[in-house]
């Protein structure tokens, strides 16, 4: 057996390196940068007002209710190249440009409007007062997000605001899945018989794969059959990045995918881990940028795998920096005592509620009603307990 | 101004049902179920093995290399319809059913296989041991989800494995967004001149829309123009079950939004909110089921609001449960000191790191860079402070 840190050192080792492309901005959501974004313009651009109201000098202005002459009036989308002298106002909206010469705005609400364009100013002024000046959110040049980082809705919104338009990102691999199993039927088959099961684990994986945002995915089934699995691991990587073959991979009398898996060519970078749930894992490589993953067929053991070293290994050929290529991590108060009888560090099951952490269920590995319901992950490390009231760092499964 | 808490109200109260329909459960990932899912098959179905050994009598073995006769396999996907007798065992793999007469399994790691059908057992064997018996993980008829809880991937694998092929879940409304503005540009035109802007909140609330599970969306934009926005607002009702409405909405001479809506005949539910940023924002209603949102041009202020009032509104509509409606909540510890010299309630954005809270930039509403490195909104009440070391409640953006 494997000790889980090699293990994840091995195959982010080997995996390969992401292909680059470039997307328009507006297609960037979800993908990670493979550069630094940097800000194309300032923003604003020019001095504007950040509300409705008038653009005065500050020096006219000491809360005497002096009287000023509005003599013009700039709004957003217009260019305003003019300036003010002493004693004169400029009438000025939110975003609108304020006029050279100026260097305050006073909100309308302080303001009391006169015939013949006067106004009277009701409130003391300093200088800035409501001017958004140049480059006050973004400097031209001023890094927006990191090579490696994910583009989320507000980065977007950052980024085109900065005036960037197309972006190079990261290429998401491709996923095929290959479940294994004389016992798996498919959910649509009403008619199932007692020794018969429902496929679950590949549409499941299919889900959180998806999640991650991979958008080409395959689901295929074979019996417990050598040549089976040999031949849908051959068509798969024909096109696929990732394969996860789940199912088939102790050391059991019927469990044929490592022999499979050899056949084809699968050069063997590890098998069998000490983790739990999830000791059988094994990984290996296939021709230039294949990487193949067997999974065990106990729904909790896949999702947990599928978590700790399928993810890292998606999010890294997509691009994302190191600290980004696992689950995000969170900080609860442990709610009740937990503890690991084993000699492999377990993967506890379980639910944050106001800060606290509450295992759920049995921590079986085919526990998957308490998996369902449970939005976290607590590593609880071999021969060791955790007691109530301690803080706990815990992998969130809501990504 | 009305209180937000009465804002919230008013926008649930006023927001329609969800409509239902049947999809297959394989579709139904990042819905809102709208009844209970139970299971309709016991899983397991027959008592299985739980690893590859041998059934036995556990009364057998008692520890003192006992030699049984093996008298059959029972593999997984094939029924097992026979039973052993005392001195009997049965090979068995993991998943495989176990024969009547048997109450427990020895692992194969246990077992000394002989010549002429015989094993002998290297261990102590209690009833029960490695065996799964009917119903432990799903009992037919348990609950496998509540009503109005979202269906994530571990979720999907548990309908499926509990025998559902199909569900009902609430529709996702079809969203169109209007910015305004006639500063605004498209994102891909290089030249802009100094007094527009790239049109950053239509494709960044697209993005947080889409996220959510929406998808139908369409953007659309106008100038600060009464009859522009009121045909394009014309037209969008025609299909589109909320509309977001994006600048224009405050108190100022050049704000048509309000106007046009009135004429377009909304009606209006709220207008100006105590919440900073946010004060200006609209809601109201239109025809049978249309609801329409008149945001802050200023993008912080128009993602607070979208999370704060358009995100629970959506999820009403596509089913979710009360207590799903919003971003998920965390705790966190507050890292440095905030106060709120404001009446009204400030959302602050920030970043959690290693369980702590740290606000980000000058929390201006147009200050759209902090936003993007920020993953929390933390709520600080009117005129009061937060001080390093207090646990504080935060809504979680990486929904």
């Amino acid at each position: 057996m494997i000790e889980e840190s090699e293990a994840l050192e091995k195959l982010l080792k080997s995996t390969p390196l992401p292909v680059k492309r470039n997307v328009p901005v507006s297609e960037s959501v979800g993908c990670f940068l493979m550069s630094d974004a940097r800000a194309k313009i300032n923003l604003p651009q020019v001095c504007q007002s950040g509300v409705d109201g008038y653009a005065v000098k500050a020096s006219d202005c000491e809360g005497n209710l002096e009287k000023l002459s509005v003599v013009g009036e700039s709004v957003a989308g217009a260019a305003c190249d003019v300036s003010i002298d002493c004693g004169e106002a400029f009438r000025v909206f939110t975003g609108s440009q304020i006029p050279m010469g100026s260097n305050a705005v006073v909100m309308q609400e302080d303001v009391i409007v006169l015939p013949n364009g006067l106004i009277s100013i009701n409130a003391k002024v300093s200088p800035n007062d409501y001017v958004r000046r140049v480059g006050e959110v973004l400097l031209e040049g001023q890094k927006i997000s990191n090579q490696g980082s994910s583009v989320k809705a507000s980065t977007l919104g950052a980024l085109i605001a900065g005036g960037i338009s197309e972006v190079s990102v990261g290429s998401f691999p491709s996923i095929g899945i290959i479940t294994t199993g004389d016992e798996l039927i498919n959910f649509g088959q009403i008619q199932i018989k007692r020794h018969q099961v429902y496929d679950c684990n590949g549409l499941m994986l299919k889900a959180a794969v998806s999640k991650v945002g991979v958008e080409k995915i395959e689901i295929t089934r074979t019996r417990d059959d050598l040549r089976e699995i040999s031949s849908e691991f051959i068509e798969m990587k024909k096109w696929a990045d990732i394969i996860l073959v789940v199912g088939g991979i102790s050391v059991g009398n019927r469990d044929y995918v490592k022999e499979a898996l050899t056949k084809c060519g699968v050069n063997e970078i590890f098998w069998r881990l000490r983790i739990k749930p999830g000791k059988p894992m094994y990984y290996g490589s296939y021709g230039e940028n294949g990487q193949v993953f067997g999974l065990p067929g106990n729904s909790v053991s896949a999702f947990v795998c599928f978590h700790l070293f399928v993810l890292p290994a998606i999010r890294l050929r997509a691009g994302a920096a190191e600290e980004g290529l696992n689950l995000n991590k969170l900080t609860a108060q442990m709610n009740s005592h937990f503890q690991n009888k084993t000699d492999r560090p377990h993967y506890v099951c379980g639910k944050i509620n106001g800060g606290k952490f509450e295992p759920i269920g049995n921590q079986r590995s085919n526990n998957l009603l308490a998996l369902s319901q449970s939005d976290s992950l607590l590593k609880v490390n071999p021969n060791s307990s955790i007691e109530p009231g301690e803080l706990v760092d815990l992998y969130h499964l809501s990504y």
